[in-house]
């Protein structure tokens, strides 16, 4: 099981994978994308939907986990993000990947032990957790580790 | 120019195809595809994918048209249709396509010349425009065809 975490945005999407092992979880890479706002809508989603894809093939991705969005104030961001998403969709089933998605409280519970953790508390013990990282210049990515640890833990605790 | 209209849904998508000639427009190709309900999300995004992609090579595409979409009641229904916006503008940026956005009141001003007017306003104008069609059987179909001939009218009064 080999788990691509994204949490994806128009300006940045953040990303994580970790390979399951029997007594740990490895980090493989993380890092984010940035997608430069001179670009068009279609452009940037050229980039970004090459980017996962490449992604996938380098690291033999098997699944991927993604937070469930909730409408904020804007709702063309909203559709937008949802752009983004079926891009990710049509990745998976591209490739064949099993899809895992959670609510934002979910991940926070499940990596900080508290459903309404900060996202400075979830970059602290994802940091704790893969001592090698040097703390990401993004939240994006701490965020999107806390989400593909997630899917990991979960995986392990039904299999 | 030859533009393809999407008239995009998780259920039903509808879509004309049509070219441009010096003194009148082509009706080359509508219909709409049903995507299963039994697929997963992912499954019928793959579906959708493949199916605009080959219209697109099949056609020799140029341009694409779409309504620009409202937030209605249910917020993950407008996500869902952002997933298809999605990977419509994926193919577009894969073949090199414009896209041209329009407010619904505008297809429907530009069509029926009211900006108010009802689906069944716009399937008559529509089958008049091109008396070899049909009645189809869905709204979907002359609702894409509306959109179609929008952009094309659009083009040709700018060019």
């Amino acid at each position: 099981m080999i788990i691509l975490g994204i949490d994806p945005g128009f300006r940045y999407s953040g990303y994580g994978i970790l390979k399951k092992e029997p007594r740990k979880s490895v980090l493989l890479d993380c890092g984010y994308l940035s997608l430069p706002a001179t670009k068009t809508l279609s452009e940037r989603l050229g980039i970004f939907y090459s980017f996962f894809s490449a992604k996938v093939v380098e690291w033999n991705i098997t699944d991927i986990a993604l937070e469930t969005p909730f409408l904020g104030k804007n709702a063309q961001n909203f559709l937008k993000l949802g752009y983004l998403r079926g891009n990710i969709y049509l990745i998976a089933n591209q490739h064949s990947l099993s899809i895992h998605e959670f609510a934002p409280r979910e991940v926070k519970q499940a990596v900080t032990g508290w459903g309404g953790a900060s996202k400075e508390q979830i970059a602290r013990v994802v940091l704790q957790l893969f001592p090698g990282l040097e703390k990401p210049k993004r939240d994006d990515v701490t965020d999107a580790l806390a989400v593909t640890v997630t899917a990991l833990w979960r995986a392990k605790t039904t299999m």
